[in-house]
């Protein structure tokens, strides 16, 4: 096991699907952070289930719970925990498939790792975890705030439906108005009739989220190893069905030539800029003080609501029926996710260059 | 300053382009296993500079040295050291950027983040830090020799021009038969000669680099945030220039529906396998026993020798000339680094699995 | 802040003595160990105030709840959260110290080194922190009891009253008959009565805890810096009050000669032993087979019922009163903190061994 | 293994006795530090031996050389890597007992935790690995140099020859001037007979090293379990041969009462100090700004001139001869290693500090 991230500002999380509870404790927020518990709860709304007919229609209130680390509305120092009790857990929504491996999830694996398993909604490996990431990520956010640092992300494909359009050209704040979270209203209903369509046959379907960083101040990502745009892929590939990660000019930028794709300098008012941004606003892991952006491919999550063969634990052929309540396309309860493991990225980055860089902020 | 990478096999390396030498420690490595020395260095000549005209012209023996650990010819269990002393260092090719900012490199970033860098040849941030890369991932392949997982690493994309066949279609030994790596003689004449003409222009061109791993037992990888494949994610993200990382589906399974993309198991003689593989050989984080394969995007290297307008530190505008020696493009020499850091992801995997999971092998 | 101990058998605790909880996170517990939830119960117990006239009278069931990683009564590899509600809270007691520094409490430099802090009952830098630790470490103690390790702290000494026995000759299981938790009955007598009357003077005083492990396997700690003693110590000074850590012979074997100190090795059965055990059953860093043992020293606790001249924050002298209910000597309470973290460090180090040395057990 | 200590100014270690070079990384020393090269020397030069009659008359230059991480004369921020070649390798010496188990080294339990071992010199277990130590200590030691700390380790304690005095009325800067690094002239030279008889008995004797460090800025350490003393202790008790850690008060503490214990606070012109400091400059695991003290027991080594009965490693009783050349007690050349190591902590501190509290500095 491995539930916890960061050097510095380090998250680690617990809690299966059907457990008792999920929670986050965050070690290393420094102190003095005014701990705005309703922005926290409003980013957990973001991603909670049955926000509309194209979400799992599970019921979960998830409100939050602080343990620790806060006194007097702000932090201390010390080790934040949040808690969220599991409430509408029907557990006996799994119990046919207590033995059986459902395909491309990770009851199999699972099996074979630990010798045993909390077959319950997919235990640890459900996505409930990423209540934790949230929670920890809205904390994240507000440490952020403080230095104007923004965060925003949007879907920007379903299937083969594609935004594809520059984000500099979009209204990235209406992504927040319909239930895909895309932030071209046509486009979105597209999305949504897309969605509603692969739910009513008992399918799921792929999607893209895109994200964009603003207000980044140079310097921050460890060279190496620990690059800015690497720990940010890890943070994506680490949510559930995240396939691949690109960011700049991605894997478009393959095509280009050196001529074409290096982003010139300019002085602007003593501010060092660049012409273009195919760097993503990242050179050498490092931020250059432009936009960070990068893209998030999720696959077509596994729970369907179609019958499907497989094997059980004792390799019997079994038929695998859907059941439970799930999300035919995870992306538009992603983008949250995606927004909070970047707040995390980013402040530990801002933490790790106080510890051993130059103070730059 | 980020220079180690593992939990349990954990390597550090040191060294800048023009400095004394470059190397690394490996600590974690068992005890027992043979030092191939031979392998080792026939991996450090794979990556090294001077194969063919299509890569840099700086000459470098790079014969590694080994500083401790192993004692009659086996691994001890303690720390190994691994160095190569740097030779031809024409550090006066770099003395007319020493406060010159070179476009998409990071001199800028570096700049910021330390008030300081070592300008020659790009310092720490050069790609010869690889050098140490490709010594502890030729020691890690040692490792997973005992268990029979192989890495297999070719070019698939240079430009436009692409290999668009499965890998399974595909005889990869061949790879090493041509100067790109290309698996497929005839594409890879193709891609030979428009990085050769690249060259001639001064300019620099992209590609992309798959990679296949045969025979990891199923269970490796930790749950939650260092998923198997985000730990490879991370791996390859942290390599120099590298844009875009992608396994399995990735970003084309996007499209696609869950009732097609999800690999159903089956039983063959007792052993678990999958009809597809969109997995990628791996779920929920864990390796499921099925081939890993993977795709890495490398934009074109910043360095062209063609004139780019910039800024030095002292915010004037400066021509950059384009000096020294350097790939038209990454990838052939990539090919070799790319396994490696696989390699290193795979024992570390493969240790964590042993420290708490159930003992595979 | 650190709150987290361990490389594969992680805890990660959280909670103020005032907070609504306190608690931890245990990550990389291998999956199937018995979950025997009475006998973590049983180890609270043995902590938590009020058993008796000469500990603390605050009232706390410390009754703790399984938040996760435990499913038909077994762990599953995954985090095992565990948390303790907060009960008798009498925050208003603490109200007048609210700016002052208590003498050699942490008031003055958790002020310092984080501009604020939770003063009531000394916020994180209370001994309440250590229901967490007592909590894991009972969790560790089923794991070793898979392999027969024993862990046997006592009371060794109470101010100037000690007990001067090699534990060899002492019946350890008699600590747990009296409230001291000295072996001795007739020492412990006399070390009760020595607390009491420290408590009616309104005064406090140190004391010495002894700790003897037995069944280790020889093999386990890392060389170096991850010595076996050096966890062992650091874990031990890590608990509130503790000013000093010996093994084995300790500062006594200072005074011997290498003639007589050194520890001969002979053949029992197949089994390698050693006549005597000045080593404390560590050589290099690594356990030889031979029982561990430990002493710790903890100094006399700071909050007395007496009045103090003292600062608060803003540099005015004031008189510090005692108030609130408190230990007038920590070491019978510190016995089952002491045996946790013997035991957080030696699951720790047997995991570490699976993951990098020999497959020992 | 683990040859590598610190979060942040993080150091990793590797090399044998025998082996071709012993050497260090540090990654994540800050950028712009004086590399003062004659500095760092001189530190070696106060390990190494063959200083007086009274240490081993092995003869090692220990002349080490820089491989990465400094640029005209300045630290880069990049991973400094410092190396030693051993020279004087009488690897024959140790022929005769490559299958023996010296008593009381290490030996014996290497051979079990790896299955093999470098027998020559204790391999790894030797203490020549600390040379690696002292060269990043004495890095330490120019990072503290900005902020005017000042570290000072003697010898206190030979056998039962006691400098029984407390550190304030010492002149510490004495201890270098005579061959034992005891402050007080009569009593080292009694220190020196002994140890001068003791080597020609060919036995050996433990001995104690004092530590105390000034002008420490209030506010470093980590609560909980990374507390300041905590890492000191840790970082000690790592060193060859230790077997006791105490601090401030120490064991001695144990014996008086709060009352007396406790450090009362007033105010020196706007600055917090305490009248006593039996808390030895820490409280609650963070610096108070007072001195920090402590006192670290070696034992006797365990290299002795003498035949002793023993085992090899088939379980046949064998007769261990003394050869080579040792040192009949390690606290002389143990003071450059204490004072070394402690750098290491504190500077560790002082990053980390920077990293998620109040900035002080």
């Amino acid at each position: 096991m491995s539930s916890s991230y960061g050097k510095i500002f380090k998250i680690s999380t617990f809690g299966e699907s059907h457990g008792a509870a999920v929670g986050v404790i965050i070690d290393g927020c420094p102190a003095g952070i005014d701990f705005d518990q309703e922005f926290i709860q409003s980013e957990l709304d973001r991603r909670k289930p049955g926000q509309s007919r194209i979400t799992t229609q599970r019921k979960e209130a998830d409100e939050f719970q602080v343990l620790s680390g806060v006194f007097e509305g702000k932090t201390q120092g010390t080790p934040i925990a949040m808690m969220v009790w599991n409430g509408d857990q029907r557990s006996k929504d799994y119990s046919h498939i207590s033995e059986q491996f459902r395909p491309s999830h990770a009851d199999y694996t699972y099996q074979v790792k630990y010798g045993t398993r909390d077959y319950r909604g997919g235990g640890r490996s459900s996505a409930r975890e990423t209540v934790a990431r949230v929670a920890a990520g809205a904390l994240a956010k507000l440490v952020l705030r403080q230095i104007n640092v923004e965060i925003h992300a949007y879907v920007s494909q379903v299937g083969k439906l594609k935004l594809d359009k520059p984000y500099q050209g979009l209204d990235l704040s209406k992504a927040e108005e319909n239930a895909v979270r895309c932030p071209d209203p046509e486009i979105a209903q597209k999305m949504f009739d897309l969605i509603d369509e692969t739910r009513k046959k008992g399918d799921s379907i792929g999607g893209v989220v895109n994200c964009v960083i603003t207000g980044t101040p140079a310097g921050l990502g460890e060279p190496v190893f620990d690059k800015l745009h690497a720990e940010l892929g890890k943070a994506m590939l680490s949510i559930n069905a995240v396939k691949g990660f690109e960011y700049g000019s991605g894997f478009e930028g393959v095509e280009m030539y050196g001529s074409e794709h290096n982003d010139l300098f300019y002085d602007e008012n003593g501010v060092v800029k660049t012409h273009t941004n195919y760097s993503g606003g990242i050179q050498g892991g490092i931020s250059n003080g432009a936009d960070i952006y990068f893209r998030v491919a999720f696959k077509p999550v596994a729970t369907i609501m179609q019958d499907q063969e497989s094997l059980d634990q004792n390799g019997n052929v079994v038929t695998v029926s859907g059941k439970g309540r799930h999300d035919p396309c995870v992306v538009p309860r992603a983008v949250p996710i995606v927004e909070g493991m970047a707040a995390l990225v980013l402040v530990d980055a801002l933490l790790r260059q106080r510890a051993s860089g130059r103070l730059l902020i």
